[in-house]
């Protein structure tokens, strides 16, 4: 059983991530809300992508940042405190944007250029870096642009929050009250 | 056979966290505070959550941090000098502070950012760092962050202790006579 | 099935390949364009050389990177974003950077002294560094070479894409009409 | 057989080392002291502790450290010269005093933090150091405590020789004579 | 078959070998040279030492690296290109002259002083480093002592084939047209 | 065979070993000289201590690192020119050293305290560091006593060789004619 201060901090989080999806034109539109807890996570959104797709764009993974870090952005802003349930968005959107500056060219300031050899663990299912072939002064100018990155995607996801107080409000209570929302609700309740 | 003044220090160590463990809101309540060693450890403290919780908060680990850096804190204050039996305490607030900075967001100054790929060994029973994929600036500000939360620990500690003195000498005192304190005496001494 | 943004984002890409490799006069000429994925792969320009070569050049090595980056600096100037598409392209002109600078003694301003010892593991089918045997300065040295290589050989791209942009648009088209442009057929397009 | 020059500079160490305990309030009394060579040790001096201890303090391990290097500041200010004899203790007071600084939280300028992971090595029989979890400004301020520390263990030392010379000189001649002095010779010697 | 232009290159790679050894006082005489490749090299030029050597000296490793930068500098200096035909001359050269200044005491700056542990593999054939003991502020004078040393002999080889240029023709054109020289033709062709 | 000019340089060098460790006080006397080869070593002078030893004092390890010098000081000065065949005094000087500094406390600068964890490897029959446990600003310090303690020593053998040179040319071309000078004739060529 969860308690009822716990719900809260969820539900808020997990609005968070539905309404910044929601506001974001290059983000994929949100399935199904829930503050029903699946193994480690509180609750979840889902998102359904329109199309496949065999390329990402540099829009595409800010927006994906600003959604990743909308529930963490939600739970600071509306509660004043932050939990250990955004711990996984965080490491995602970390991990997101290291690649971002380091492996897809796509800093303005670091350019086209790749830092660091990685390699797929196939046998292990995830990725090494092999080696670090860089210096200490541009290992610093690559933090320097994550954390101008990640800022930034949190400043658009705190304006959108900011912006649409009363919508996320909504979804929250709904979500307290209901626990799930799927899409029609969703968007009926979004468009009202 | 203990020595009496070792004993002196054990007590005073553990009336420390149970002290600060008393007037912290966010802090689960004592259980029972002992003076007979157990393993490795001197005397210990036991604290019992109220209820179920699949998230920790940002103030909730503060407090923690306070109730833990309480033992050294009183052995400081109240006998000037520092023993090997906070030792364990001093691992586990580092520990965890570093997990509050580098993991969960939770310094304003680095924001929702995580440093260091970390992985559970679960046949080793412990996280190690697999990748340290950060700059020596930005560990000079994460050691910055984690002294600075640790300090403020600890001088929440200390403030606690100072405004309580005499609660802390009435606990030591009756753990060097009775060693061991039960949940319902502690909290009549507490209120008296 | 891939979207018609996604195959504007392909064609875009080669045509840039193609477009830098014709006016590159150190470049293999083009055999080859085609939009359908192989792989990983959105797309691919093929080029073959005119003769067997023993030996490769510093202005060889400079067109390749040229060439290298010119989808990616297509992308950027014409659809103004960047896809993952570039990103096994970036790796390489990275690695072939490095190399010039370190192994080939062809950047002017380190000279003819090789930097890291590497070796040729044949069982693995790759080539990895065994021992990083400079100091920090020099490796901040060698990334300011890569840095300023690689950004001369976008900054041809780029003058080529802009100079001859009525032919890159040219080929887009045909490539997302007829999805494959064979040599014939290309210096037909490229000498109207 | 040992030379006479050696068997001096064996003496003059370990009286050092007894006489350094002997002032030292907080270090444990002498037992017996011998210029007999025992494995690699030139001569020992043996302390036996008045009683069981679970706990160590600050101020006793200062002292510890002032009687570990008591044996290098006797053959230095005595001989003006310095031997091999010394290289163990500076071994232990070294690692102890490191561990003072990161372990113990026993510095007052690095407060109640840990720095580096450390795991005890059950089947090697010794702690290892599994990860450098600190920059390299903390690593130079953990320099600049363990040698401040070291510094300060070595003037003690140095001052109760300085001040109790004529005794030092007795139990040198003694030892240079009888080879071994017991827990009650040394008393008398001392005292007399 | 080999393109003219590649021979023409490697032509001048070993004629430029050839002209600095014969003028280096310190070098061995040339036995051969040849443009005919063998393994990954494009051709060679062999020397005979004249007499059994148990030592080398700080002059006749000077010599060496001029001869082996030779070729590089004649590819630079009348070719206006570098190749790939000068990686393991660089390499070599690399090499040489780290085990100069860390290993054979033969910097003046650095002095008597060996840098690195080294261990000789026997069973890899190969010498490794076991361990870097030495400070960063060092590892840059290591490498600014290298460069230096490289950069002289470069000068030192550079200056030789201008002064002696026509020579360096002369021997290039041969080579071109009956792609061996042996010993007593070049010295025919350098004495003339 | 070795060439006359090996022979020369041969003989310079063990002449400056044997003249060094002669007019050094705290050195063993030379025994033997010999410039016939024995394994890797070109030559070798032996010396014999006069008692058994279980100590070493700073004073002994500065004569011998003067008397390891000798022979590379003894090259330079008289040939003006250095030879590998210093390689392995040079190496054994640095170790030396570094032990001194880092390992027994006989640097004035750094004082008592040890750097770096060492382990004795029994079966591989050297001793190894574990740990840098120390920082690059300690690092550059130790490299800072390292050269100051190796370049005293150097100057040491420098004065020697030059204040008795005539002796020095004497020893040498007795080496250079006989190959072997006994004790006797050494003791008998040196009070001539």
């Amino acid at each position: 059983m969860i308690s009822g201060k716990e719900k809260k901090i969820i539900a808020y989080h997990e609005a968070g991530h539905a309404l910044v999806t929601y506001y974001s034109p290059e983000a994929d539109p949100v399935q199904k809300i829930s503050v029903i807890s699946r193994g480690q996570a509180g609750g979840y959104t889902l998102k359904v992508p329109l199309e496949d797709r065999r390329l990402r764009s540099r829009r595409q993974f800010l927006a994906e940042l600003a959604v990743l870090l909308a529930g963490y952005a939600s739970e600071r802003l509306v509660l004043g405190d932050i939990s250990t349930g955004a711990t996984n968005d965080l490491k995602e959107a970390s991990a997101l944007t290291r690649k971002l500056v380091t492996q897809f060219g796509m800093s303005d300031k670091l350019g086209p250029i790749t830092y660091g050899k990685t390699e797929e663990m196939v046998f292990l299912g995830r990725e090494i870096t092999t080696e670090k072939n860089y210096s200490e002064k541009m290992a610093t100018e690559i933090d320097a642009e994550v954390k101008k990155t990640i800022t930034n995607a949190e400043k658009t996801a705190e304006k959108i929050i900011k912006t649409h107080r009363q919508k996320l409000d909504l979804l929250a209570d709904t979500l307290m009250k209901k626990e799930i929302i799927e899409k029609e609700e969703f968007e009926k309740l979004m468009s009202a």
